[in-house]
């Protein structure tokens, strides 16, 4: 065990949020209040901005009720922000902030980019020979960064997208009238672990449920194809439920929304998502009617309907954060290791910030069908487990109880930053 | 009390789905089987169309836990058509069916275009003096049918649409970063019911909570003052969130979607919705950050976020639609009483069919604040009550569990109708 290091600790939240991204928050919180080394829990109000500004607030002062509710609260609680470091006078400042208030905890909770710049924090503090332990504890609904099973987020993202697709068909199904094709838009940039999520809506042994069709970045685009598939499904149901990742590419690796503009003759700048760019196809080529659903923010903010599961791990994800760096770990981002029997089991391990690549986790191709638009079992055996378990919400005046932070802020002790 | 009627009766659900249309479903089936003189209990698959094409189910035949499910499943369980009777020949035929079935109850689940159905078929069967007894259940969450004090579906409608935006707030409110404007493009074509309904997630005595701006028909747009409304908004918050019923129409009352496209230089036929017209014009005049949510159809097919209060309303109505019929009563529709009281309390009570009129009940002018973009407290009372308590929706490897009827069919009597 390291020797023990007292001072304070600094919690910040970085990039979009997520239905869990305050669950950590308060797991982190939680477990700093059991150690007698860690003196004051602070909070980055808006993530590095807040902390280049000095915006700190007492995380200790907030009550235990509200601490609680940030389990089921969507949003980043402590405030997100874009900001990218990039100066050295940046992480100067962040340096001589941490000083101030002897910050000596540093509990970063975000994605691959905020992972980068919490190295670089670690960095600037051993150079200037300053005690400081980083920890890094992942999120995003994309479930696309590497050296984890899976990311905080993914499985409340999933929940709500398999939701919404199994209400979607339902309504569709009920119309009976035809031709009726519906695309969900999902997000998913770079990978399709997002739109794959949805093929859980299926029942066991049902391959004919809804969704139909289910089209990732993982695999090529190819518009003939993709017309006979959906000729194929509307011949065989009275209805098509067809699902697609936003950053579907072509056979030349290039966004398929962007190729369209590139073949607009009027050059236009404005791209429509790739949802209308599916039913500008259908339309053209098969003729039946036509209904776009673009997710969008939903899927990240519908606390509502978070997992339970999902929801725990990102606690404990903080919880273990904090563990780690009272015990001497620095510069390292928690992941979830899942166990390898048949019941699923979750705990927590440790990936050198330094690992944590810009590179993307991809969805494995030995997991998609060879019809290209399905999940097999190998998916279905990763993510099901992620979306068990209902987040118990409470409600107020028939609508979602959701926690507001006090945020009672700390005297700040430096001159404001110029940058 | 009018002499007993013995014989069958049939249920149809016809129109649009909504989350508890299948709740009036669940009731009259449930209330038929307590009456002696119903015999055999029928459902029409896809509305008229099944009645038509002879296509009958026994819902007697279903299980006890398949009806109760269907107090929480989204879609029309018997299926629905969009299908418009009109020739006096097809009538006949309903009533041929009828006849061979012995038909003596019908139970027509739908909105304002159903109602004129079911008084047709009531007069075609007076005139042939067979004695039919028909009565409506109304469900829209359109909320614009006349005679009733609301529409069983509205309620879980703006549960979902209060909470999804209060969630795109939290979401938007974390960024942190600056003029940023989400629109919530919401249902609603004649009536801004549910753009309104939007505005019950601002807390009580909060009134600069979002939803920042709500734009319904009732109110003429006016694209100045719409820019300066966002304008304002921005400078006062972080953000503005902004709610828009997609039957928006400009002061010479046309639909403000249908005008960009008369003034629009390429001449396109195809048309974006009313989010993307406000959000073309903020883009061009203020030059904020902008997101679009458009929340389609899943705002009628979210049951797994309904409304208990307007569940239990659904199913009540389809109770009460058996209970007057078996007491003579004949072409009317069951409607939605509120009691004089403080507490809210709710009774059903009938109007004639003939008065449920293709008029649609509009928003009162009194009830919008004079700013035209918020609701004043004599909305607030009338809606709150409606989006109370929430249906409990059993859930199985992670996402609800919606019932399937088994859908047994009764032999035909008839030869095809060939129409």
């Amino acid at each position: 065990m390291a020797a023990e290091l007292a001072g304070n600790c600094l919690i910040s939240q970085t990039g979009g949020p997520s239905a869990v991204i305050n669950a950590s928050l308060a797991g982190v919180v939680t477990e700093a209040l059991n150690h007698g080394c860690i003196e004051e829990v602070y909070g980055a109000l808006n993530g590095v901005q807040g902390i280049l500004g000095e915006e700190l607030v007492d995380l200790a002062a907030e009550s235990q009720q509200a601490v609680r509710g940030l389990r089921h609260t969507p949003g980043a609680a402590l405030g997100s922000c874009r900001l990218k470091l990039k100066k050295q006078q940046d992480f100067d400042r962040v340096l001589a902030v941490f000083q101030a208030h002897n910050i000596r905890y540093f509990f970063c909770i975000g994605g691959t980019e905020s992972m980068e710049m919490a190295a670089k924090i670690g960095e600037t503090a051993r150079a200037a020979n300053y005690d400081l332990r980083v920890i890094g504890v992942p999120k995003t609904i994309d479930n696309d960064l590497p050296a984890t099973d899976h990311c905080p987020g993914y499985g409340s993202a999933v929940k709500y997208i398999g939701t919404t697709v199994k209400e979607l068909a339902i309504d569709a199904d009920a119309l009976g009238s035809g031709d009726l094709v519906t695309i969900v838009e999902v997000m998913g940039r770079n990978a399709g672990w997002l739109a794959a999520g949805a093929a859980l809506a299926k029942r066991r042994d049902h391959p004919n449920d809804p969704p139909h069709l289910v089209y990732v970045p993982e695999v090529l685009f190819d518009p003939a194809k993709f017309l006979e598939d959906v000729r194929r499904i509307l011949k065989r149901e009275k209805h098509c439920i067809l699902v697609v990742g936003e950053g579907l590419v072509d056979k030349d690796g290039n966004y398929v929304a962007v190729e369209t503009s590139g073949t607009d003759a009027l050059g236009q700048a404005q791209l429509g998502g790739v949802g209308e760019y599916l039913k500008d196809l259908v339309e053209a080529q098969v003729g039946a009617k036509m209904r776009v659903a673009r997710l969008g923010v939903a899927q990240r903010a519908a606390a509502h309907l978070g997992s339970k599961t999902d929801s725990d791990e990102a606690f404990l994800a903080g919880q273990a954060a904090v563990k780690v760096a009272v015990n001497g770990e620095t510069d390292k981002m928690i992941t979830l290791v899942r166990g390898d029997g048949d019941a699923y089991t979750c705990e927590t391990g440790l990936a050198a910030l330094a690992d944590v690549s810009v590179n993307t986790k991809r969805l494995p191709k030995e997991w998609i069908n060879e019809d290209g638009v399905s999940m097999n079992f190998q998916f279905y055996r990763y993510a099901t487990p992620l979306i068990q378990g209902e987040v118990a919400v409470p409600f107020e005046n028939g609508l979602p109880l959701y926690t507001r932070l006090a945020k009672e802020g700390v005297d700040k002790a430096l001159p404001a930053y110029e940058g």
